[in-house]
């Protein structure tokens, strides 16, 4: 009857919400009983343990699966008040599972694929972690439910042909195998053998009956002991019993009373809704308390570490940067302040990374097959393989969505800080995955090189111009567009000084001149935007800017200087920090009264808020930038043919004083 | 020599503009050139000849390949002067093919993937139309050259499983294996056997060598006769007879001059830079004019059509609108004004359908596996199968992505007017298709419900907030978010009216109450933003909302009322189409003076545009709506929750007066 009583809580709670998922969990609970019951290393009372298995609910709509087994299994943040609570307002049993809501969320699913995908990222930090602190410190497993829906979506292709590449053997997928979707049968739309799909990507693949306990037993058995990434088709009856049973109404919330009731007592079930008899629960408390042994060895063995390994884990697992880093960064300013290199921010970026990376054994980079040209990769990191397991650079291949979930997966397993590159524009692809960086609060670091027109000959599909208006509208991302090499080092202390927020960094193909030839030891774009330039005489004309237009707006400022008009220039790198800055600070940067022009090579979208807003006046505020797609040609050629020129800048301004 | 010309003009191209990709072209220059002399069936003298078989370089950045076929072949579009400008401000020889630039350029590839996926469309309009006017009309192939890039992309999952389970037998995909990407080796990041990948997806799979002619003819034929879609992998070198042959190096832009000449030497030509002798030249040209005589006799075929065929045919092609569509819409328009129902707009688009799909026999429309929840099937639709090619309606699957971009096929291959949905918020994962979209400037319709914290329980993963200020932001789209069942029509009528411009219906899944109960034959949506009720007494206040929160927007407006504070409501439902309105008309609906509200279930990101700007004033303007993510309640709970009621509106205009 274990089984039956996830059955009962997914049924009661989805019937009490008049809302969710009831088909999957009560399909899904025999294969998940056995799961809990024989396999997953996990301790109910310690949660956190950083050697747990990881179990992903990729099928997020089937959550009260998850809600259930949490419950049933004694995890303290979720009593059973949540659960009948399912899908209210501040329950932590949300309609899909939010990663932060309840221990033993390992991660948010519910946009279909991207588990699969981040359950990749926590294979892959077990592999790192377990090269870098021995099988007595990390050695577990990575196991993942899938639905079609998870297997439909092309992020999962990427995900898998990843993990095939990559031989990751401890990441096992149970596959629910019901063949049903939400508007109709599978056959309706796929027709794919996903069996010899896996094969063929290099996954050892196994099926079974997964409405019987000893044949899940034996595949997942079977499964745990290849040394490949395996999948096992578990051939299930959405909404088992229920009237509802095997159909596309099975997928969504099953409310009929008497239907329900029914499938209660198909199930022998005599118990009313959401009572759990004491002697199920106490057998699946005995479930969660199976791993304590083990966690209180693993305790033992962690013990045993020298002092200085400890903390050196815990440091990772907290976030919390080394000492060094600051006092590292500010070298590189120092440096860079007085060799003043005009180098693109990209390298620049490569600059930073070449003095963070050996003092941060935690950091991971990679990039979707344009190493070279993102410059994610330094000379120390070696290349994570399966030959090479303490490689801290990976070669992600043509997947920008696989890699964003894969480093989700890194970044929410803990001990890692994983960054990757692609070009910006490629923001696209990887947009699903990014926006649950966003959502989970994960610190990771996107390196989005090629940030505008200033890459060229690419063209327009290759051009972000809309790309950093949609990484500003997204919440709790860090959006920094430096203008040069000393920004860019700042940039990168501030994304390594998050502990809750995604950063993207957007990085220009082109060279830039050094611009802070000052060196200052504060982290100026830790303000968002700064004074650059003052105004040399009256203060008539504010210029903003980001990145590669900084330098346009500098010498913008220099025509209009000789000219007589006092000029300052504002670089605003982060937006989001400098909205956060005391009003005081942002009235001394943006004062009512002058002429505002921003510069920025992207859409305008967005700048009214600094340009009309801020003490701002609707007459005195222009732009130049972008309006439309860019176009092929040599950088230099489309910023003048897009007229994003010093001159044009000028002219705006003298045009609006 | 034919395939030896393509290789130097790729070589002298990339050398010329010192920058491209050399390998790709002169890899598969042997595969192509067997393309098109046996099989592809294209006049060159008649590009838009609508039964010609489409050719699609998936691999885009191979675009000399392209350019050099067409060249060769004798299209108008691509004299040499163009090839000789690759890469330069204004050519039709774009770093990538862009669409448009020159006739032969079938779609816009370079983001990876797009091409394959994008084919798939090609495709089934191939189908589509077959079974609507017969094999003598329309009897052709979709061609697609893919590399690696592509098939590592989740995107190519999506597309040929799709392919697969629809059995697009005149669909045949080229896989140019040279075991390169830009990072080094393929077997770096990927070892799928994607001849087992295809066979798992329904597909016949093929092999040959890629330089050799015999093989490469025996191959494609075999995957013509095959009666699924067919791939054939074809062994080539990258870079083939070159120092960088089989590198890395090779992928790019080759610009070393001896290493140039002794390439060329190995290839036996004896020419100058773009030079093609007469004799090769007029061996290309012949293959050009291969398809004349089949041209012909299709032109007197379809000669042979009765003229309202004809002129049917005509039409669809032309994306001319039927007559009776606009009576049509406004007889819909009147009787929902008259019975005013309470509907989602979601639904109030079903009812549009009703009336535009009977009387639009090009409309093709589809959803990525939630129909009922999209309302995007109409009674009489038929549902596409291999069995039922008449049938309007595609099962997708979930696949956002491959639903976008074989949309995009569908529009470009031409005769049909392709509608998909999904949910507003996998906007996200659909973005790099509907990117493309915009770029090609097909009128693509997105039927994105579920468009705000409104879908309630689904919780944040499902709630968009940021994804109309993306959508905002992307050149060339149309945002249109109507308010209810009229405004939903008139939505559907401008979408149908764009000729160049995709459009994103974003649609309420909670029902909301008809406001524009007054019949106007007029589409007040065309406009933009339009008043829609007037302030009673002095004006006080503007408030401005869209979608689902004009209601709310009416309730404050009677709350203030109520106060003696005159206010204004203005409907806004599409940003893009306000503001191309005179400036005159926009002053009369947003006059200088009033306080401003704007209120939208999503965040601020953009709105500043009106409140601050068109005469606004920064201390008289303010916005109620969303500031993070959403969460997961009942949608009324959600609504005040996030505080955007009728209440928090009259607030907040009472706060600025």
């Amino acid at each position: 009857m274990k089984a039956t009583a996830i059955r009962t809580l997914a049924l009661d709670a989805v019937a009490a919400a008049n809302s969710g998922h009831s088909g999957m969990p009560i399909g899904m609970a025999d294969v998940a009983t056995v799961l809990f019951e024989k396999h997953l290393k996990f301790d109910a009372s310690a949660p956190d343990w950083a050697d747990r298995d990881r179990f992903i609910l990729s099928a997020g709509h089937g959550s009260m699966l998850l809600y259930a087994l949490l419950h049933l299994t004694g995890y303290e943040s979720m009593p059973l008040s949540e659960i009948k609570n399912f899908r209210q307002l501040g329950a932590a049993t949300a309609g899909h599972p939010e990663f932060g809501h309840a221990a033993g969320i390992e991660t948010t699913t519910g946009p279909l694929g991207q588990g699969i995908a981040t359950a990749v990222g926590f294979a892959m930090a077990e592999e790192i972690l377990r090269a870098r602190w021995g099988a007595k410190i990390m050695d577990h497993h990575t196991w993942v439910i899938a639905g079609d829906g998870c297997l439909m979506e092309g992020i999962s292709q990427e995900a898998l042909t990843l993990a095939g590449r990559q031989e990751l053997s401890r990441l096992i997928v149970l596959w629910d195998d019901n063949g049903i979707t939400i508007d109709g049968k599978v056959d309706l739309s796929d027709r794919t053998d996903q069996m010899a799909r896996f094969a063929a990507s290099g996954w050892d693949v196994f099926s079974c009956d997964g409405h019987d306990p000893e044949d899940i037993d034996r595949a997942l058995s079977a499964a745990k002991a290849s040394d490949k990434p395996a999948m096992v088709a578990c051939k299930t009856h959405i909404a088992l019993g229920h009237a509802a049973q095997d159909t596309s109404k099975g997928h969504g919330a099953l409310t009929d009373d008497s239907q329900n009731q029914a499938a209660r007592e198909a199930w022998g079930w005599t118990h009313g809704p959401f009572e759990i008899p004491a002697e199920i629960k106490s057998q699946w408390e005995a479930i969660g308390a199976r791993g304590a042994a083990e966690k209180a060895a693993w305790d033992a063995r962690f013990a045993k570490l020298s002092n200085a390994k400890q903390v050196e884990f815990s440091r990772a697992f907290a976030r919390q940067l080394p000492r060094k880093l600051s006092a590292t960064i500010k070298a590189l300013k120092k440096q860079t302040s007085e060799t003043a290199p005009k180098v693109a921010t990209r390298k620049a970026s490569e600059m930073a990374l070449e003095v963070i990376n050996p003092i941060m054994p935690e950091t991971v980079g990679g990039s979707a097959d344009l190493t070279g040209s993102n410059n994610t990769k330094t000379g120390d990191l070696g290349v994570f393989m399966p030959e090479s397991r303490d490689g801290r650079y990976v070669y992600y291949g043509i997947r920008e969505h696989g890699m964003a979930a894969a480093m989700n997966g890194m970044s929410l397993h803990g001990g890692i800080r994983p960054y990757g590159g692609t070009f910006l524009c490629f923001t696209d692809y990887a947009r699903g995955a990014m926006r649950l960086s966003a959502l989970m609060k994960q610190p990771v670091v996107y390196v989005m090189t090629h940030d505008s027109i200033g890459l060229g000959e690419d063209g327009p599909t290759h051009q972000p111009v809309e790309h950093l208006a949609m990484l500003r509208a997204t919440p709790n991302t860090l959006v920094i567009r430096p203008a040069d090499a000393v920004e860019t080092a700042e940039a990168w202390e501030i994304a390594l000084e998050q502990t809750e927020t995604p950063t993207v960094l957007a990085l220009s193909r082109q060279g830039l001149p050094t611009l802070r030839t000052e060196h200052k030891t504060k982290n100026l774009t830790a303000q968002g935007g700064y004074v650059l330039a003052e105004a040399e005489g009256k203060r008539q004309a504010i210029l903003m800017a980001t990145g590669s237009e900084v330098a346009i707006a500098m010498a913008a400022r220099d025509l209009l200087q000789a000219e007589g008009i006092g000029t300052r220039v504002v670089s605003m790198p982060c937006w989001e920090i400098f909205e956060e800055q005391p009003d005081a600070y942002r009235r001394k940067v943006l004062p009512a009264g002058p002429v505002r022009v921003a510069v920025e090579a992207a859409i305008r979208f967005g700048w009214d808020r600094w340009l009309y807003g801020e003490r701002g006046k609707r007459e005195k505020g222009g732009f130049v930038g972008m309006h439309d797609f860019g176009g092929s040609a040599p950088a230099g050629d489309l910023y003048k043919h897009f007229e994003i020129t010093p001159e044009a800048v000028a002219a705006k301004v003298k045009e609006m004083l």
